[in-house]
């Protein structure tokens, strides 16, 4: 079993906030975070696969394949985009980075699994000092 | 002439746009940029100020009182904000990283001069591949 | 099952060397890592903990309250400090990186439990090149 | 149990390709990375070795001997070289980054055993972007 | 006078050597870089323009245009590529990276003028440790 | 002219204090940093040198010269040991970045100039967020 790891990055809006919560709640809970105005981040996101290295190609999978899967599916939807309000894969959920790596996994399994390979781990870095992995 | 090179980070959302521009507009010169819904980053800043190795201490100044100009003077007012809304020295500028350096610099440098140094560069990355440095 | 990672940073003196062991014989196991005057190092500390997403806030882990555990617990005690003389929980200890990433999951492990979440790995970057990682 | 990394750096020329396959195929498949006139990198390669820190030194093993057998028997023969060409343990393999983890395995597994160490991951960074983990 | 520093990467092969000098001559100068079957380099390549910040739009230059000019007048010719063999711009040339800053700088001083900005500096990093820069 | 940027490390412990200061004072003015104790970093250094490219050889400089320049006359003085009591050319001077920088200045000064280069810029990273630069 090889582990093949695709470094992507993406630049974001989001809050975190709860509407059925009030600002005061919001601002308890979340913190600076939850900001009414929004905030942003240039996220850093390793999607990591694994499988066999083919027999005939050498590769568990052929990065540019890898990274047309993750460009189609992850950024064209939430590259310069807020994540609360313009990303089909994060509507009505928290815009914590938790919840976010969950959706990208889901986004992700079925194209990587058709490629013939599996999902191993959704890291995803939301500044240089905090960061969330997600393994399934 | 020594230099000193404070790093500092913050967390922001933007648009770049023009309200005098239709959104056409906008789009064609800002790009994906001028998104409606705001995107954002985590910016890098570098405050670089020079001045002599004081005889008594061996600074140029004290980082401790460097970082706290910045802090006060900067990142208390644009961390986790609306650089478009909510910044008061970014008010009524193209919130690009060019404006926001020259921006930053007219509220650096007072401070700095105060602790008897002299303001040099400000150097901002916006992403890993897009930086502006200003030195007045 | 979540991962939250959360990056800190201290810069501490220290030595490696058993007060049994002669000068000489300190020397040929440790080498300059001996030397009787100290050396130092910024160490990078990552703190991995894991659980659940929560359901009303969809955080494992507030990262505020996770960082306010490790700095009261690990960094006021080890920053600027002398690792073989000043911290409390490397008295008696060769002061290796593998004994500090041992002693500082000691040090999280129950603090981080309180809030519900379990401690994962201790991992410390002593220089780029080498890395300790502990998983308990 | 108790892991450590050691980071080592080597620069090598490479081609993807297999004789057997048209000038065609080889693009086909491997795109620019079939150059024939070759391409090259500034691998990053990670060794993660694990063990028991030794009661009488506090290490798992110690640095300088596994940057020594790292340095031997993998920097020595790859550094500054062409991999499809000179480097004995890559003949008659594809030269990818999977198949070039295997093979690194492979050169270090023994040398560290003997150390009283086990080899636990190699990772190889081809470029910031993409990058291989292999466990054996 | 605002500069814009674009970074960009490129990933080549190459060789030092003179055809004029024995195969011992260019090893006593260029040692291992002179390997007659090719190493190879991730260069990391920032240009840095400099200009006004426009008062219609608040950019020195816009990052797209600065970045299209540098992929076809730079990586498109030599990313993936054989510095030596395959490069226009390097041919009868010393493939130092002293002589790819200056050949870059010729390469793209023109079109950075065409569209009303100068250019500043070229710097070219070779590995973590060795970086040239050309100022013109 | 071109410039030619070396990376080397060194670790070292230090503390900042004046003899002729009472404790206090010295807390007072430096902070955590005049810990008796000593604390300690990994120190990045960034030495520029400038010059012609070499018709001959195309160089500024050959790296491996000026590496070893770097070696023998900084980091064998000061790798691994305590910058206050072991490093001679610190000797009597407060171990600030600021004169450490002055002082490895004036180390390297004549071995750059006697191999035909001249000295540019010495930049010492104590921190990821502290740095300074001389120009001599």
């Amino acid at each position: 079993m090889i582990y093949l790891i695709r470094r992507e990055r993406f630049s974001a809006a989001h809050r975190m906030f709860r509407q059925d919560w009030s600002d005061e709640k919001n601002r308890e809970v979340f913190g600076k975070c939850s900001n009414p105005n929004w905030h942003g981040h240039n996220y850093i996101l390793r999607v990591t696969v694994k499988g066999e290295a083919a027999e005939d190609h050498g590769f568990v999978m052929n990065t540019n394949v890898l990274k047309k899967i993750i460009q189609e599916n992850v950024i064209a939807k939430i590259d310069h985009r807020n994540i609360n309000l313009e990303v089909d894969f994060m509507k009505g959920k928290i815009a914590t980075t938790e919840n976010l790596a969950i959706a990208i996994w889901n986004e992700l399994k079925q194209p990587i699994e058709k490629e013939g390979a599996q999902l191993h781990c959704i890291q995803i870095e939301e500044t240089e000092n905090n960061s969330i992995e997600y393994y399934g």
